[in-house]
């Protein structure tokens, strides 16, 4: 590391170099946000259609005659599950549509698992049990499973997906009853898992009969660039292995069309499907079909979403290239940061000094730019090393990208050279 | 009962003749189904104006700014809140607007219960608890608690409400943890609670510190006719017993505007609030706030909604009308059944001499009406007398109704008559 190579000297000079570049900064009282991944205003505008395609004049009644404002349907508009059904490569009667959150159904699936159990005991008369988290990954994902009282174990992310290793040893324990995933574009790293843990996963034979995947294929379409990863087929994997019901899909297109009025859709194997229905025939009359009817008027095919995604991808792109051109301005020749390059999904993961996360996150704080919390993307909040920081660079305009980018730069070189002159 | 003092042979003649009539009907091939409380194309053309509320014209944002399209708000819009808060009759700061059903919320709060408990013990490490059940009353409640393995206590509904003397006892044993109320045109009798009624349920000093009211005020400004029924403020009352936490309510706009795409809203003391909102953090990032949106546009204000009501009443009236008048005109001085004649709400209770509610649903059922399951109204779906039907008349057209209170009458007639020859 470069900071190493200085005297004392040029370490407290080159502070207070940079914390006049900081200083600078906080004086202009900005307050910008790339702690969430959330589309921002140019990127809803390119769903716009999606408030003229049910009207007065065009009908409320969908391609079966459905009068989509009255009650029913539970498991979604037959359109839908067709247009899920492709996204997530299996039989469209295997599609439950939903509401407008996919968080919302692992949730309750979860929430399914610990009262009424999958196929064994409820969840909850089985003592303690476990989920493995491969870590950095999302927060909310180990939120769900905290609240239910579920022991969370760190799985290392390689840049292939889970060690696959640690995970078929982990799974012989009979009280680890699941592993969360986001096979494609992973938040925070953007990795996609490669087809050899596809088939790992898929070829699991855990202690516990009742153990799922609990797959969240949120940005399965969701690519920058027009080389999108390719990811194997999951449930095609799992047949092979007489696994039908060991992964639960999820996806929604909160980030194709709207981020809190789009629609989430889930599938897993015939025998989960059934019990996840049984549910929600307690649970509800049926989701919001008005609202899955301008989906499906938009969405005629899966050629359409394709489509329409580029149009994402030419809002988000630059704003990644933006903060990776930045970065390596900043941080060439330096080698005190390491950064995903990510060619889909809504984060860019940092990865800096061991024990410089969370000073970086205040100073950044402290001048008004918000990050996701230092340690949020890993198991209760801890990440082990204080290193990794996840950018989310969807929301703020290009300017303020720029801005925020160097900004965050500033933090890291402070946060650093302070570590350095502290050793 | 006038049959009782025909003949055998006259009876048989009763018999014949209107066995008669049931075949003529029989061989017209009708379907009709009564079987829910189903608004009808008509009245949801009521609510018309909600595709047009809200658009690219005139945009997405709320009064407060929120763009409505993208995450977050986990209570519901601003607007909403204030609006159910006058429904309710408590502070806007207690309600929480959510998704597209009040069942939904209902589930997920017995689910809260059941594994985190309200202020105890989660409910699934209490061993078998109860619910108290007045019946005839909505199957989808005592479904949920069946769903979650609680068991099923029926109490006798009275006139104004819930047998108080059982309730005051039966809450003695801590094991009961709740009670389903559907306090206004209540489902499927029409009955609103008397202020008494209200009072001491507000009153109630349950053994179970958990135990909790379902306040289910699903017809909370569904009158048919212009004086309104008055239901006293549950709320101020549990307050004025130290009670804030005693009652969860709900309600929704199902029945104002869309079945399947209205808005749903709940409400409870400060720490239940407090409690769910905990919960909700984790399941979801937030409600469909367009479509509260497209309320909030429409419902600028409580006067404007209660407008809105008189044309669902102007559609709804003549359905129960018909049904009335068949019904008077059919039973008129026979003394075989007795119904109640709601001022408001979705149904009419029916009720027959004992074991002939079966029998008349087979065949009406077999003559192609469908009527809610006989016994459905009632825990486990039975009905220790056999004797009620719950009629929905909301659905069909005028003439339908027309059609199918006569067939039912006529099926009624033919159960009776059977019965009484069979003793």
């Amino acid at each position: 590391m470069y900071y190493k190579t200085l005297s004392k000297e040029e370490l407290n000079n080159e502070l207070s170099k940079i914390k006049a570049r900081y200083d600078a900064f906080k004086s202009r009282g900005i307050t910008l946000d790339m702690s969430r991944g959330k589309p921002g205003p140019e990127q809803m505008d390119v769903s716009s259609k999606m408030f003229d395609a049910v009207s007065n004049d065009l009908g409320y009644k969908n391609e079966t005659g459905i009068d989509c404002r009255n009650y029913g349907g539970l498991d979604g508009l037959p359109e839908l599950k067709r247009l899920f059904s492709k996204i997530f490569g299996v039989d469209e009667s295997l599609v439950i549509v939903g509401g407008n959150s996919s968080l919302n159904m692992m949730f309750d699936t979860i929430a399914q698992a610990m009262t009424h159990g999958f196929g064994a005991e409820p969840w909850i008369k089985q003592g303690n049990i476990k989920f493995l988290c491969p870590a950095p990954g999302y927060d909310r994902h180990f939120a769900i499973c905290e609240h239910f009282g579920i022991e969370l174990i760190a799985v290392e992310n390689t840049p292939e997906g889970p060690n696959m290793d640690v995970v078929e040893e982990l799974v012989k324990d009979s009280s680890v009853k699941g592993i969360w995933c986001v096979p494609k574009y992973s938040n925070p790293e953007g990795i996609t898992y490669s087809d050899d843990t596809v088939r790992r996963i898929a070829a699991l034979k855990p202690a516990a009969k009742d153990f799922r995947v609990f797959w969240d294929n949120a940005y399965a379409i969701h690519s920058l660039y027009d080389d999108d990863n390719e990811l194997l087929n999951i449930y095609d994997e799992c047949k092979k292995h007489g696994n039908d019901n060991l992964v639960i899909q999820f996806t929604s297109t909160s980030k194709i069309t709207f981020p809190g009025a789009g629609v989430a859709a889930q599938t897993a194997g015939p025998e989960d499907v059934a019990r996840i229905k049984n549910r929600m025939s307690f649970q509800t009359i049926g989701p919001d079909k008005l609202n899955q009817l301008r989906h499906a008027r938009i969405f005629t095919s899966l050629e359409k979403v394709l489509e329409h995604m580029k149009k994402h991808a030419d809002v988000l792109r630059p704003k990644f290239e933006i903060v990776l051109e930045r970065f390596e301005k900043e941080f060439g020749g330096l080698n005190i940061a390491k950064w995903t390059k990510p060619k889909g999904g809504y984060f860019i993961s940092l990865n800096l000094p061991e024990g410089c996360a969370k000073r970086t996150h205040a100073l950044c704080k402290e001048a008004g730019l918000v990050l996701t919390g230092a340690g949020a993307t890993f198991p209760y909040g801890k990440d082990p090393k204080d290193s990794n920081l996840r950018i989310a660079p969807s929301y703020p305009d290009n300017e303020e990208i720029y801005k925020a980018a160097e900004l965050l730069a500033i933090c890291v070189k402070i946060a650093v050279i302070e570590k350095v002159l502290a050793e």
